[in-house]
């Protein structure tokens, strides 16, 4: 992708954080290509990735456990394959030092994505989170490493206070708004709080944070707009939609498996609509 | 995956083709690790690949638009990943000539596959089918480099005289019979005949072919078991699935930008469960 494309994709997707008048800015989360163009037909503003689901696609459990490169590879055919903003979820950054996840973001940005989410678990029972300081020098480094890619990306500093249950339910609001905090003041341009769905603690979030909160949509979450009433700036939906095709696909066999019939495979997507969807992607991508 | 496994899977899916007491054979095509994880937890004998899906996941239309490296390596990611005997659709073969033919073969055996397809389908509306010598030279290729690789693997013969319609209606069963011929002289062990619905010319495909005979299961053909009482051994469902998958997908978003609500996520596979699937597929890739 020439920079310029990039450029102008970081900036539709920067400007539309915060216009809380048409409701929450929606991420569709893809996996690989097809999940993205699908999503693009369909008018999305602009397609997040999921890590979980990239992996599982890849055949690895999610937490990091894809070489980076492969990460990075997908992104950059879901990036290639849309004419929409994509904002990368890259996890912790993969790697231990703030240089290297610097680094992350350099090769992230260079795939053509235009954001990019990173997280302070650890996904270790023992130490769920990185110390405050260390993740807010994570993410220093983050933004640093786009602005040298002269792409205006939005960094989204996740903290997993909430999605890995850290310390008591009573002080986890605290606890999040702190660190949001520090990620803010280190250059974060959002904060990602997945793992909540309480409305009364998602109000509080956003009212408190000083930044655009992103909140992960899904079964048990409030709707869109009822998020956005409760001030939420940007709803993403992770790994659902991915799992959710698994579910289905799961019907698919075990109708093949019982009774050999196909009833659960009748909503498809047709092959020449997915042909024409993906010549497209592909034209797109030579030009 | 080391010779000897490759030689049991591929003697267990050899043997697997003319059960006919069992009902037919039913392949679950699979294009990527999750699919084929899931499958493969439903309890599906054995996995296909679907070349439709594994370009479109990939960013590519069907038909060889994929770059061959590419797409093996999509096909080892799905071997590596269960303990089924996977086959390949390798569409056409990947190449000119029956040494390139034979080189891909090569290739996709090495990559872990122990069965692959090959189509005498060129794409080409002027020209849909290769004549019946090259593709029988092609098959024959195919052939002697899985006898080179040491694997007893499955080769498939594909004609594509119903599925691109090929001249008159009334004389597709005899030229496809003519084909068949020729490819299991050549050493296909199996014939796979795709866009054929209707059970009289299923019923004469195998009863006149000297082959197991391989159809395309989904909406508008018999049932799996009705398949079988037809003289079928064995039934795939190419990128059905795959296009199902993103059909439910298609609900996931319109829900999404309409409503913003997740009802047609509700029916996932648990976060959990898939993180145990595929940490269970690596294990078993690193062992």
């Amino acid at each position: 992708m020439d920079l310029d494309t990039q450029r102008a994709r970081a900036r539709t997707f920067r400007d539309s954080h915060g216009e809380a008048a048409d409701g929450p800015l929606l991420l569709a989360n893809a996996w690989d290509a097809a999940s993205a163009v699908v999503f693009e037909r369909l008018g999305v503003a602009a397609v997040g990735t999921t890590s979980a689901g990239i992996a599982a696609s890849l055949g690895y459990p999610d937490g990091e456990h894809v070489p980076r490169e492969e990460m990075i590879a997908a992104i950059g055919r879901i990036a290639d394959s849309v004419a929409l903003p994509v904002s990368a979820d890259i996890e912790a950054g993969y790697g231990d030092t703030p240089a290297a996840v610097g680094e992350t973001v350099t090769r992230t940005l260079a795939a053509g994505a235009v954001g990019v989410n990173v997280e302070d678990g650890t996904g270790d029972p023992d130490e769920p989170l990185r110390s405050t300081a260390d993740h807010a020098a994570r993410i220093r480094a983050a933004r640093a490493a786009a602005d040298d890619a002269g792409v205006p990306a939005v960094v989204n500093g996740r903290t997993d206070v909430f999605w890995a249950g850290v310390g008591a339910e009573s002080d986890r609001l605290d606890r999040a708004v702190e660190r949001a905090d520090a990620y803010v003041d280190a250059g974060s341009d959002c904060v990602f709080v997945p793992g909540v769905a309480d409305p009364d603690t998602i109000e509080a979030l956003a009212r408190r944070i000083d930044a655009p909160l992103n909140v992960l949509g899904g079964p048990g979450a409030p709707s869109v707009p009822a998020l956005g009433d409760l001030g939420v700036a940007r709803v993403s939906v992770g790994s659902g939609p991915m799992r959710a095709t698994l579910g289905r696909l799961e019907t698919i066999g075990e109708e093949l498996l019982a009774a050999g019939t196909y009833e659960s495979m009748a909503e498809a997507v047709p092959y020449g609509d997915l042909a024409a969807l993906l010549a497209a992607a592909r034209e797109r991508r030579e030009a």
